[in-house]
């Protein structure tokens, strides 16, 4: 493919000669012929080793070696999609119902629905068209599935769980699992039962082995465009708001509820029954105890605003030389006391 | 339901006007002609806008709406019992023995027990009556179950593990997978052959994605009425005393000993071989390091008694306004002795 | 088996009189006739209550009871030898191919290799030889395993994944799903397509419910002999060195590249896009945020080297009492001023 056919495919300009592309390819990885993409400028130090012959670059740095590159305003959009122009069937397709698969008669399937071997299909499950259903996959009885979803090798199911369409659930991943519900009577738990359901809306992403526990009564709920890493833990009757993103083994106590746009760093801990303003930013490893203004950056355990965090991490490195200092000062003023009598 | 058949039914005391009760729901879902719960005082402020024509309290929260009130000493145990009486079947029931599972010949299967389709039970397997068996799980040979034992889909129990009655596995969980245990050999690691077992005893409850390991000799074991939450780590010869509860994503490292009735909040980490004593309680993402008096409330990262830590925190805030008083003190100093000179 | 011959094989020494040995088992739980061991300093203080009739030491320890002894430099490999005698076959073996496995025509199998019920094993996947395959383990189209390597029940291999000879994947562990890429387009996110692999060397050991995902472009790469724990999330393009050994639900983010024989506790989350150097320790629940030189421990939140934490730390706990130690001074020093006026 011509330099010139990607970058109007991407929406960019083209400086310098143009080529016959045969790929893409990182920096460091790239062989003569690729294309290459500067996305992040930690890695701007490669850029004069590369041996790709372009580069997806912004409208600012300047190449420090004669490539051809693709201008653009946002290299990372490019870069998709021009991974999205050599990749497009990124992975084997699920294709057809295999005869190992074990689908129950009351289930309802939409056209072009393919399942794996081995998947299995419960009582009443209503899938939409062209859902794709990965080995081994367990989707329980009353489950309602949209279209264009794809549940991955090894998910469960739960019961009466409702997912939209467009969604992607990942290996391992189990959607509707009791919650975490114990009454205690006295030195004993007596199980409180876990009634309502979960519910994941158009176009979110549940990672590998990610848990989602099924509400005590009403849903749990995943909004439109959630995206979930790995491992992550969302208990019963959360609320995610729509296009938040969350990185892997975070963990969500029961009842929060998260806003909108919200970007939560990798194992953070939440604890139940608080709220996570719209379009905040929590930092990795936070501890949130409370709930802060929409917007905010907190960071730390516990969680707070990220220079208040800032200044008690600057001011902790400083702490022994500080216990020093005020020794010191003791000694002195002892000294000052003594001379006066 | 009448609203005095339930009062009567969950020991409560019924004030204000009998009613026909169609179902119960949340202070914020639940409709007109439903009933709901006050068990957490976080949603007080709730209540004066529910819908619900009735309400469990406790004995003396002010109902600021004139609904009809069931009071009870234990809201929290008078809605689990109200949830019973709604929902008597919370979960579709696996019922007889599908025909896709695959059940080696040498296994023992007591009288009721259901397997789910694609289950798949090893050699020697003996089930308790009235046993569970979901979707996809797997019961590697060997394996022992207890009566009334549910397994949901897609658990995987290895080889040899020991079940008692009435647990239940949530799906996706891994009992018995060999410990982390290799012996440094120069630069390498041998792998130490882990020969002991998993033993789970009655009413114990393991959540979703849930790891225990095996022992390296004997067994891990946990104990009765222990509720385990999803994505925990379990490492090899733990054992966790009767009637302990542990939040999500936390982990124990080997050889670790919990008393009974702890309390252990999410993403705590525990180190190996130490000794969590009886009726303790964890903070959330806590690092225990050592052991503790029984019934000690610990916090933080290291875990210290929770006044403790509480106490360092209210300094820590203070810390760079500290470091400017410091600063302050020592130029005051100066001035001094310059003065006297 | 004769004690002597026991010292003999383990390559240690024999004290006191030879016996019939018939079993090892750990201190508090090792019968008369049994040997145990003390290869951990914290359990010495129960040497003097074990049953056993022989023990393995080190050179120095001296045994508070009559117990014949193996004396060795290395007790701990002393052990897992002497546990491979008496368990030579430690877990039941997969024998054959189980009629229930569904394999494609495309696949080529070596010799001796066995697949347990119910497995799924894509097309064209190449299986070296003596390869076991788990029940319900799913291994997708294109992937290639060598010879004697161990999928255990339950793991999902996705598509095209390589696996090195002698690896152990451990139940419900994930090999190869879609990284965690997305690129922010106006308030959403575009999936960014995982076109890369995941690559795991020979004598690896991949931990109950992991996840490894698939690079972007390129391969995630788990270097020779790596041995990881359970519930580890190992995100996209990570590399990791040989002999490096991580415990339980730590985290990597992307792009990161840990050195060969690092150390790594649980629970530590590390940063994307850094390097982790050669021979690193580092302590559990440690947030890792930058790079240290070869052979650093480092510990804490954010991690530094231990010393500087554990100087922190040490200030830490005084802090409540420096606090007040500032206002005496201040009081002292208004005194004074107040005294010259």
């Amino acid at each position: 493919m011509k330099l010139s056919d990607i970058a109007r495919k991407v929406g960019g300009n083209l400086e310098g000669g143009d080529l016959d592309i045969t790929g893409i390819n990182t920096l460091l990885e790239a062989q003569p012929g690729q294309i290459t993409f500067l996305s992040n400028p930690r890695y701007a130090k490669f850029v004069a080793d590369t041996s790709a012959s372009a580069i997806i670059l912004d409208r600012k740095f300047e190449c420090p070696t004669p490539l051809s590159i693709i201008r653009t305003d946002d290299p990372y959009l490019a870069t998709l999609l021009t991974v999205r122009i050599f990749y497009p069937r990124p992975e084997p397709e699920i294709i057809g119902i295999h005869p190992s698969a074990i689908i129950a008669e009351s289930a309802k399937l939409g056209s072009g629905v393919a399942v794996a071997p081995g998947a299995v299909i419960g009582q009443k499950v209503q899938l939409g068209h062209r859902v794709k259903v990965g080995a081994k996959v367990v989707i329980e009885d009353n489950v309602q599935i949209g279209d264009d979803t794809i549940i991955h090798s090894g998910a469960v199911i739960r019961h009466s769980v409702i997912i939209g369409k467009r969604v992607i659930i990942h290996p391992g991943a189990v959607i509707g699992a009791e919650g975490f519900g114990f009454a205690p009577v006295g030195d004993k738990y007596e199980k409180i039962p876990q009634v309502g359901t979960v519910i994941i809306e158009d176009d979110a992403d549940i990672g590998a082995n990610t848990c989602i526990d099924r509400a005590f009564l009403g849903a749990t709920r995943i909004g439109q465009g959630v995206k979930l890493d790995n491992l992550i833990q969302v208990g019963h009757n959360v609320e995610i708001g729509p296009h938040t993103v969350i990185a892997g083994q975070t963990g969500i106590s029961g009842s929060t509820v998260i806003g909108k746009g919200v970007m939560i760093g990798g194992q953070v801990g939440i604890v139940g029954h608080i709220e996570i303003s719209d379009g905040m930013k929590i930092g990795a490893q936070s501890g949130v105890t409370k709930t802060f203004p929409p917007g905010t950056t907190i960071f730390g355990y516990p969680a707070r605003p990220i220079m208040e965090t800032k200044r008690i991490e600057a001011s902790l490195r400083k702490l022994p030389e500080l216990t020093k200092k005020i020794t010191d000062l003791e000694n002195k003023l002892k000294e000052l006391f003594a001379n006066k009598k």
